[in-house]
């Protein structure tokens, strides 16, 4: 028998195409932050680098032009970018050797000129940042607006609520729905004052424009908008090469994000339950092993995507503390880990535009559920009613024993009660009925929709 | 000989003073969150409850006195609700049972009308946070000013810029203390706008206010309304058990205040180094080995708070994903994370004002450092020079040769340059004078300090 | 009508008596690790120390007798040990000076000697630790027994196995009890060996022994040993004041045992949902708003802890990295966040320990749900027994279309199935009876439980 | 002018190559981690189960031989499994799919017969991660020897031990190394007994191998050893679908060794600061903005590592607490973070054989640097020399008089000692030598180059 292939030797080729990433892998944010993206991100801020100084007359317009036209990703490779990385530790000190070959002369010396690498990635991962937000963003809408429409039609689907994993008081579908929406908007709203105030990154070698000025650069402001505007981003007042506000806004945003987006799918992981059944997702996964069995795979991914996004919001915070004027190992640890989270967070964004897209509702189910406590979910409600009838000590007794009997003889609460003297002319299948007991859940979703 | 200590019987006293927090013990942050805050507030939120009830003729006037009057922290025991609050899984369970008997007859029944216990914890988290934040803010309205002292002071003052531990080329002591001051001013605006939104908390069994319209609520956002009035934070759109926005913004905005303060730490450890010397603290703290050393201990602190910070915002970020109408854990494991985060951030707001507002600069030393390697600190900007007179093949051959027998022989670098025929006229010491090559360090400090 | 009290000022006392604690306030770990436990263990390390050096002719035997004497905790005041830790950074400093007050002429000049905070202070931890971990381990083998027992006892009570939340095949309860105690004997394991090998440390200024040296010790290994003996430690082969491999230890032994904790917990959550109901805690917790509702506590509070303990393990982790002989703030950042650990940890195995033994488990409810997906859940077993007789293709075209009809129709799939005549002689009833389906759980749960 | 690149549209490629991975791309545990990797150990596990059921008599030889030739990772796409790896959230059922085809019949049903996605691919990751620890054994050996080299070359090289960043007393740069390597060691022993550990996962559909044994397994003992034999795996008591030991095994040792690699960087990175000089790198990284500047690129990337992975660990170790028999995200979360730790402590490694290997170590700087507190190094000598002959207080209060003058005057404290009548006769260049103060320094370096 031929021997097993593991055991043949290690494979030559080691990138990755997505296949352990089923949560973003595809999804457009993947390919607005792939290698190639960050390629083109880092041509692009060379390249709006030299226009930057060209507008300015530091540099030739020729330069300008011949840098714009050489900074063309297809000239590029990325595997032997990446390889030669490692030297000086990133990837900006080969390509500007490549990008300075690919100019040539006259204008060669106008590559890079004056910048520090960290000038060029920072810019070109705010240039990805920008980009995988946009698209974030436009899933987020798809989501929310999803959200509104089940919220409206749900407005009055009561369902159980569940606290510490029991059923406690009725609530509205609709309602559950306006707050998982309240939570998207949230996350839209930070996401895009965040996306807003993305900087571009300009400070030479340690953050003083000092080799800008030797070149004639005598306005540094004037030097760092003209760039911010060629490559599209904001200005910033100081050079941030150890000041990392844009990224530490970026981790908070994006785990935020991520976790709003699963506390969705945690509620779908658990209303989807075989024994739950009051929703399910449209296109629910197979399995391998079992033909008959569809899993909710996008709460699935929502859920893993929440579970990692804080822990790499943790590491980006912990580079906040960066020291000198450019850090060694601070500012390196962000790269992948900032990348792994505008991944996560665009594919969770994707996953949870299809769920609510597809999402099926129960109302029926969720009816029969919350008769599954023989009326126990509205005992809040009688013990509010009773009360003043009773007096408060009598009204716990009797619900207190009542309860037991409805348990153990498994019959309606209101039933149980309707052959107390006392309670003869309530309306004790009124008062007992848990969809008559959503509270104020109606106008809450009312509410909440009218924010935009 | 006795019996060492320790071998004898677990202490009795389960109680913690801040022995193991240098960083905090003592700080305004620490009493405002003690277990004793929490009391006040978690009796506060109460209070302002009925009286919200009593506003809106939901209760009697005199129910709203008596729990007031009441909710006297004085008379409850923290240590005895510590211990009863395991059987429910929280502390407002005991509290309740407490505040009721208190009040007695006939108004006991008025306590925690309506209410769920995470409608009074997450309240009274609230009030404690906004008081944290106050003190957190004030300490860094110190350490802005003193910051903004220290960079018009040294705007002209050049010393090495260091990157990846390697002099890179000049900058300025002012520009640092313009750039810890803008991560001071950002820490300053995003606490300032995460304070003014924290919400008060009402939503009853399961977010629907349900038991507020059994007992008489028509309107439910004029009781959230009045309750958020008498407690004295912002009226919530929604009840947000699991809707953790607020949270999640309080970990984001407390993770980057402590970061942003342990990059001055981390900044003034380096240059307080023994072969630095560059600045060091004011008072630094003594050894228990040596009694000449003086440890740079504020600084130390605020490092050691930046390596915790992310981790517990992290934990925080991770209970956004909370599931059902009320979580099962997730809102159980944001309580003592989030007041590790204020204690943190609150004694390293502390611990950065003082560091600051004493700290010692020693431009002289500074200018010493920056003639350590003998002039190829400013190699970048003899490049710029050069390359224009003697093209920049030569000029850089030049450069590499003279840098190479400047380290070797321990001559400065315009001293070898200057026996070079073709530089003859070039004020070469001038050109070669670290102090001379801050770029435009002084004009990014002016623009710096214009934000307030 | 009196304001509310919290808008008077901070309360003057800022301890912390475990209010936000549930979790953990009041089991025995709380007590081995409170401040007045770390005092104690600080004063033990403290006497050791100089016994050691009396053991080795180093020190009087009088000195060894005075600081024993002295190192008496009730003499300590720890809440100004505390304040006072501030200056110099931790609470060795002011505890040596207490101390050598304590023991006063002629022996004071022993105290202390030679030693550094450092090596107190992570001795005292290690103390503190091996007493956490012993209460641990009492608690984890409780534990274990109650979980041997349900796992005996329900060797063979069928209920469903859950996959991505939904039905997958049947399982026994055994089998889970068997796989909960199979994480914890693991835990027990690791927390065994990690225990065993917690050194005392002792290392002076900077770990080279140097003052020891200079006052008479020779041999450092026979100084460390007789140190490790006197204190109850394992002795280290070198001063660990950056090598943290036992702090790392401990931090991934606690982080797994509280995730194999809360794994339980996670399991108990999901099987008491009101839906499912196969298990309940013996002794649920009352809520504040619904009288008749039983929140499964211990689970959540099992739940909470593993939501937590990753990131405070994560912090640990992070310190190992620790600069220079003894490092500015990795080492500072450990204290709390150790301490934490230990609590969760301990508290954790308190709540296991009481929910497994209170457990109750419903047999006939698992049995019931089984039944749900009126035969699905056996659907693998058929395939595999149809595909002989009627050809893979041709059974999963049948099986696949009474599934179908299963669900629609409300019927049994096995009688569905019997309506087919090919199968006609076959068992059906037997064929999809879940409980007999339950696969070789019977033996994995006795091989399981051979494991002790 | 053309517009710039970066507003093209998206790029079609998102495959990623290691261009933001300075710190692994290229490593040797790179290519054994890559997406190919995978799809190879997936291939490996499924050859492996038919095989072992061949074994057992369970499938026909035939089928064996099919599936392992068919198992050619030649034959599969692994951008095509990615992409469809996302309706059923995981590679397995698109793989198990196309590798079905190709084996074709008779054979095609003995593929993935009885198994799960879950154990093929944790099986998988298991291959994985033993080839990727073995590479990471490699370096850590690589690693390990050059320390000792270093440890016993320079046992006697002193140099000022730093503690809170300031000089403390003397030290040797062989105890230094000697301590670094102890680290190493313990990485070395605790990725040893988790690499031997390391088991096949295999349980059918919920754990109970019940398809295996309506496919006629009878023995589940004898299938799960025969299937670990084949795949060259430990084999596990019981399938660990949610008894997440091995994972939790290697986010400990992974985050630890990765730390203890971070400890080597962190001290390189100080030590070859500018002003303090004691080592640099062999061949360290150029920079893009100045020529002659020499950056510690290893221990960056070393330092940049040890901050990440941590957090990793972190979301490994929340992944323990899995819900019911597979869960719903912790198992999906935990792909992507143990592939980046393998690779991060993979990269670690090779760039910590070569930083140690080529590491320039300077014994005149140290020597410098140790007479830069003009003798304060060996205040603590001082003082217990002193004592005896001046008594305590008399001694404290001249070496503090001392000191200051030393520093005020800029003169050697031995030489201001020397003026004191009552020490005529001490040889006080000699106790003030701080070659000569290094303690047992010697002694401890031999003792831990004793371990093996």
């Amino acid at each position: 028998m031929t021997p097993p292939p593991f055991a043949r030797e290690v494979p030559p080729d080691d990138s990755d195409s997505g296949l352990l990433a089923a949560g973003w892998a595809g999804c457009p944010a993947a390919r607005a932050t792939g290698d190639t993206a960050y390629l083109r991100a880092l041509l692009a801020a060379e390249a709006a680098l030299t226009r930057a100084q060209a507008t300015l007359g530091l540099a030739p317009a020729g330069a300008a032009e011949a840098v714009t036209e050489a900074a063309d990703p297809a000239r590029f490779d990325v595997r032997s970018l990446a390889e030669r990385a490692r030297g000086g530790g990133n990837p900006v000190i080969p390509l500007v050797a490549d990008l300075t070959a690919a100019v040539g002369e006259p204008y060669g010396a106008y590559v890079h000129r004056g910048a520090t690498s960290q000038d060029i990635l920072d810019t070109a991962t705010m240039l990805v940042a920008a980009r995988a937000l946009d698209l974030l963003l436009a899933d987020l809408a798809r989501t929310e607006r999803a959200l509104a429409r089940l919220a409206a039609a749900h407005r009055d689907t009561p369902m159980p609520g569940r606290t510490l994993t029991q059923h406690a008081v009725p609530t509205t579908f609709g309602l559950k729905a306006a707050g998982w929406r309240s939570l998207v908007l949230d996350a839209r709203d930070r996401s895009t004052a965040v996306r807003r105030a993305l900087p571009a990154q300009l400070g030479g070698a340690a953050g003083t424009l000092a080799a800008f000025e030797a070149y004639g650069a005598e306005d540094g402001a004037a030097l760092t908008a003209a760039f911010a505007r060629e490559v599209g981003l904001a200005a910033a007042p100081l050079p941030w090469h150890t000041l990392r506000t844009p990224v530490a806004d970026l981790a908070g945003c994006l785990a935020f994000t991520t976790g709003a987006l699963g506390k969705i799918g945690e509620d779908v992981l658990t209303l989807s339950r075989t024994e739950i059944g009051e929703v399910s997702e449209g296109s629910g996964g197979g399995s391998s092993a079992m033909p008959h069995k569809v899993n909710p795979v996008r709460s699935t991914l929502l859920a893993a995507a929440a579970r990692r996004a804080p822990q790499l919001a943790a590491t980006l915070y912990g580079c906040v503390a960066a020291g000198d004027e450019r850090p060694a190992g601070a500012w390196h640890a962000e790269w992948e880990p900032l990348r792994d989270l505008l991944r996560l967070a665009g594919g969770a964004a994707r996953d949870a535009a299809e769920l609510v897209e597809g999402l099926r509702v129960r109302p029926e189910t969720m009816r029969r559920n919350l008769d599954l406590t023989r009326g126990l979910i509205v005992s809040e409600r009688l013990s509010a009613v009773l009360a003043p009838r009773l007096g408060r000590a009598r009204a716990r007794e009797l619900l207190t024993e009542v309860a037991h009997r409805a348990h153990a003889e498994d019959r309606p609460l209101s039933e149980l009660l309707a052959t107390e003297p006392e309670l003869k002319d309530m309306d004790l299948a009124a008062l007992a009925d848990p969809a008559q007991y959503t509270g104020l859940a109606g106008a809450l979703t009312d509410r909440a929709l009218e924010r935009r």
